[in-house]
């Protein structure tokens, strides 16, 4: 059997590069002004909860603390660390994109000072370390302890293929060694698991990187333990003499908020808590496919489809209510009040990724790429230092304000939360784009998303090159070249996005017509040096129906192009976006609009608006009345770019007449 | 000027005799078994509050305790007195109707029991004369003390009317004048308000029973001050040198949530907790009656305006959210999850019928028979046992299981709750209905409800009897009889609802042919025994169309017929009840049932059902395609009878094609 290994990508996408630099020139500075307090920001709440601390960062400063060389408290979330890790897994993969000394000596300070806050039997974690010793353990289902180790596992993993540091990679695996001493069948461990998954995923990593099966066990133990025992949690609560809890208002929540109802593998809806949700379905995926886990994957299976085909908005947003950040029910899609968080998105696509890795059904990269192109872009600001939490598909910014059920829906991005997991995410998601273009199974390479990039490939020792250029999401053209020293045989699958209803490919100049095949198409031949495939994708723009099970969305249609969902704004279509009727006669113009939101392609309609007469002043209800209608012209923008230009209106699913 | 008066207003109706019986015979015993911890009942949360106390009423306990006939705490909300108050205040009304000598047996016992609990300067209140004597009026914020005192005083009021019971008015005015001496602008008195508004409509109440001017200026008093110093509740709080809350979880809410955020001459919409709002509204628009104050019912007019016209659902339901019970903003309207209290549709014809008062405009009579026929006699089950707090459009009950941003939206109506505001309201207002049925205004007598009554009228001493006999809601025909020793000069006033497009009036079988004006046609003449009038009123099935403005209703009909609202449930039904269209040829269809839910109208229609082919199994959105339709026979019932049979799902607004 032959050997086949994607070395490095290189991303040099205008688009996306657009982004990187964004987040190392402008957001991993500003995050580390913020963790270190030095940044002149109002910290938001992402909801309405007193118990959000909010007066300040002070991440690196709990690290001072616990290391001993500050004194005073542990400020903020239990899980506050965690921040600081994810800046440190977003440096790792900017670092690998563009080396950067002066940011390289600045995260070597930072695994210096880890490595004075890590206890000496291996425990990392300022709160317990500094104010709570005594509860090591002891309140897993709020404590985030193994969260923030799993946070910091990937961290280090990352900072070590980046940078070859050993100090990072030794300070994750001494944590990871003190979880397995605790935590085991074994007597006078701990039977159970985190509240908050996460150190499943990055045990997974751990063992990718230095190949110590006890990792791969430790996480397998965690994800076959979690759910056994419904009652392990209220347990732990029982034995534990302090009766503080760690997070105030958690109690409301019940076991599915935890995924911890029933054990994983007989998990067949998703529940509770969405970023919890995709978070444990990632580490499924990825033991599923390290130890070939049959069962695992049909958990996996199981858990996919009922998300993506009963619970996810078309944005890809998902996570139904503000209540527990969760997943309600099949259908239950309200555009108003829903939550969608960004991270809940970035899981999704973590969740995706490793689905990849498992099958060669591009649905995954589908998914991949809705939640990438909307809901993660749609997280931050086109100034890269301000973020959302809640992506809404509706939005009346005076319901926002007096509507408790819908104050959680953000008119503008915050500079900061309180609770800050999702800025964070972003930038350790957009940074290493390169691990996602790309899926390799044996002998084949499956292209995942569209974007210029260089691709060095080693197939049995020979190595060759693949430059994909395109101007992607704006174009539908993909061009890739193939650079290699002598001819070589492999398969080269092209993923045709669901979006995209008809498709062309030239090689060499020649059309090729091959089927689509689970949603790639593969051309199985030998490459000469300076092969050309071209790429042609479906740019029209196509109207989207709902499920009619989906009751917010029935009778409407909202509208994409490529990958891209539209949104109307107030700033372009003034208010009452609601009374905007699309009809048979509605034609879609699309222009690319170079000084708009840092260049992004428009879309104009000719649609209708339903009128108001002046009755309707002083009326609520009247005898069905035959509506009238002015015809308008509507601007459309990429949903991504909405709440850039101050507070307004903003609507993605439409009337039609 | 000549006299008039409305004596007594005996009430025959089959349709309402059903519901005073049921409360005569069902609904009082059993509140009487509740309110004594003899029923054995299952006591709700009307949604999920840890707060709330369930494990029994205690309310008569508590008064038992507090006049130290027993030992023991005070169990139960804060305001657990007002239970027995209102119970009290329904007794009063149904004694009035029908004597029952063994009831009012009961009830003296309760007045007996009160006269013990009551402090001898006047103060009455188990909750701080047994728990918290040193706080008293010291947290008015959520103390609900005066709230108390003025169902007491109502109750009291009503009691000596039905029985001239002194010791039930002196209990009143003794409990008033307490009041009246610790409140006012004078040195050491309490420059404040209720945090629940109800005293000042008592006080006016008080006020027209007994005469005494200092009732009606304390009640002006506190409206006048309320809101002028948007501080006075925080300041007490400052001042409380116990931190312990009365009510938990209730720190969250704004000024606007008690209707303080400015004096009440200034405020323009309705904000803040809808009960609260309707009981200010009924007292300022007697206030504006009593005290001929023009500016007071200028507010009335502009609060008025913004509910009936910007923030009031077409059953009549208000409260747009669970989260405070309360107003939000103009037009948002969702129909899932809402509040709509049956109590603040219960104040809703409070303050309808005190603006009758003030203005000869049928507008304030549509709403009240809009609230009754719809939220009211929603509120309670047919068999009069089981109560709804909440009153939703929409309903789906997966939804309200497993959402919780829905989950306030109870299924079925429970027997009890923990605040048990709801069922004794609607006992109390279901008993009086004929306090609603007229007003008199001069010489003219202005007819607010249809249903079958005989009126007993003196006019200038000379005593009328008017005969109303109807089969309303479901026939539209109404026949008043005049019976009298000699002719007599008066206006009788015929409402035409606005439900009605068109009327026929005849008088003596002759054909009248007057104009409406302000909702009424007046017929004003001399009147001889054995005149008659029929009114014929039109009862086809309409279709009624929201505002624009009002997304969740934008091109969706409600249908109703007569003053009913009708609505679609699953059981007639099935589910998915969004998928259901009407089309240009959906005709309706109407017939009284006299076996289903006691006798109903009930109405069928040819409708089309939207199709879900089977590609919708595993797809949540498909590039926009031809919904497919099937003819449906629709069944619908009046929405007051939902839930009557379990679980199900039900709809009121239908898509139109």
């Amino acid at each position: 059997m032959s050997s086949m290994h994607l070395n490095h990508v290189k991303i040099t996408d205008p688009f996306w590069l657009h982004y990187m630099d964004l987040i190392r020139t402008e957001m991993i500075p500003y995050q580390w002004s913020v963790l270190n307090d030095k940044a002149d920001i109002i910290i938001e709440k992402e909801r309405d909860a007193d118990y959000i601390p909010s007066d300040k960062s002070h991440a690196i400063e709990n690290f001072k603390i616990a290391a001993g060389l500050k004194k005073g408290h542990h400020y903020g979330m239990v899980f506050q660390d965690s921040d600081v890790y994810k800046w440190l897994e977003a440096v790792a993969y900017s670092l690998q994109q563009v080396p950067d000394d002066a940011l390289q000596k600045i995260a070597d300070s930072v695994i210096d000072l880890l490595a004075q806050a890590q206890e000496t039997d291996g425990y990392l974690n300022t709160y317990f370390t500094i104010e709570d010793p005594k509860r090591r353990f002891k309140r897993l289902y709020q404590s985030h302890e193994l969260y923030c180790a799993g946070h910091y596992i990937e961290a280090g993993v990352a900072y070590y293929s980046a940078t070859k540091s050993q100090k990072a990679l030794d300070i994750a695996c001494k944590l990871a060694d003190c979880i397995r001493a605790a935590f085991g069948d074994g007597k006078g461990q701990i039977q159970g698991y985190d509240g908050h998954e996460e150190i499943e995923i990055a045990l997974l990593r751990l063992y990718e990187v230095t190949g110590n099966k006890n990792y791969l066990e430790l996480s397998k133990f965690f994800l076959y333990e979690r759910g056994k025992n419904p009652d392990f949690f209220k347990d732990q609560v029982k034995a534990d003499p302090n009766k503080k809890p760690l997070i105030e208002g958690m109690d409301q929540f019940k076991a599915s908020y935890y995924q911890v109802h029933k054990p994983v593998l007989e998990q067949d809806t998703a529940e509770g808590h969405a970023v919890r949700v995709t978070y444990l379905c990632t580490a499924m995926a990825n033991l599923a496919y390290l130890n070939q886990d049959e069962k695992m994957l049909e958990v996996c299976h199981r858990l996919w489809d009922n998300i993506v085909h009963k619970r996810m908005y078309i944005t890809g947003a998902i996570g139904s209510t503000v209540i527990g950040e969760a997943f309600t029910a099949d259908y239950d899609l309200p555009n108003d009040t829903m939550y969608g968080e960004t991270c809940a998105s970035v899981g999704m696509i973590f969740f995706a990724t490793n689905m990849l890795k498992n099958e060669r059904k591009a649905e995954y990269a589908d998914v991949m790429e809705r939640e990438l192109y909307n809901i993660a872009l749609s997280g931050m600001a086109l100034d890269g230092k301000h973020f959302f939490y809640v992506n809404p598909l509706e939005v009346v910014p005076e319901y926002s304000k007096k509507d408790p059920g819908k104050s959680h829906v953000k008119l503008t991005r915050p500079a900061w939360f309180g609770c800050a997991c999702c800025p964070t995410n972003l930038a350790r998601l957009l940074t290493s784009l390169d691990r996602y273009a790309y899926t390799i199974h044996d002998q084949s390479i499956y292209t995942n998303l569209y974007l210029t990039n260089q691709s060095n490939i080693d197939i049995d020792g020979q190595k060759i090159r693949i430059e994909q250029i395109t101007n992607y999401p704006w174009e539908g053209t993909v061009q890739f070249s193939i650079h290699t020293n002598q001819a070589v045989r492999f398969s080269f699958a092209l993923r045709i996005p669901n979006w995209s209803k008809t498709y062309s490919i030239f090689i060499n100049g020649e059309r090729h017509t091959g089927k689509i095949v689970n949603g790639y198409v593969s051309l199985d031949r030998q490459w000469n040096d300076g092969d050309t495939i071209v790429l042609e994708l479906d740019m029209k723009i196509h109207l989207w129906t709902a499920n009619p099970h989906v009751r917010s969305d029935l009778n409407k249609v909202a509208v994409q192009r490529g990958p891209i969902v539209y949104c109307a704004e107030g700033k372009d279509n003034g208010s009452d976006l609601q009374l905007i009727h699309f009809t048979e006669q509605t034609k879609f113009q699309y222009q690319f609009a170079a000084n708009q939101f840092n260049g992004v392609g428009i879309i104009t309609a000719n649609a209708e608006k339903m009128k108001i007469d002046s009755q309707w002043e002083q009326t609520l209800y009247r005898e069905a009345v035959k509506q009238e209608f002015s015809p308008i012209t509507l601007t459309l923008i990429p949903y991504y770019c909405w709440a850039n230009r101050g507070e307004n209106e903003m609507l993605i699913w439409f009337h039609k007449k």
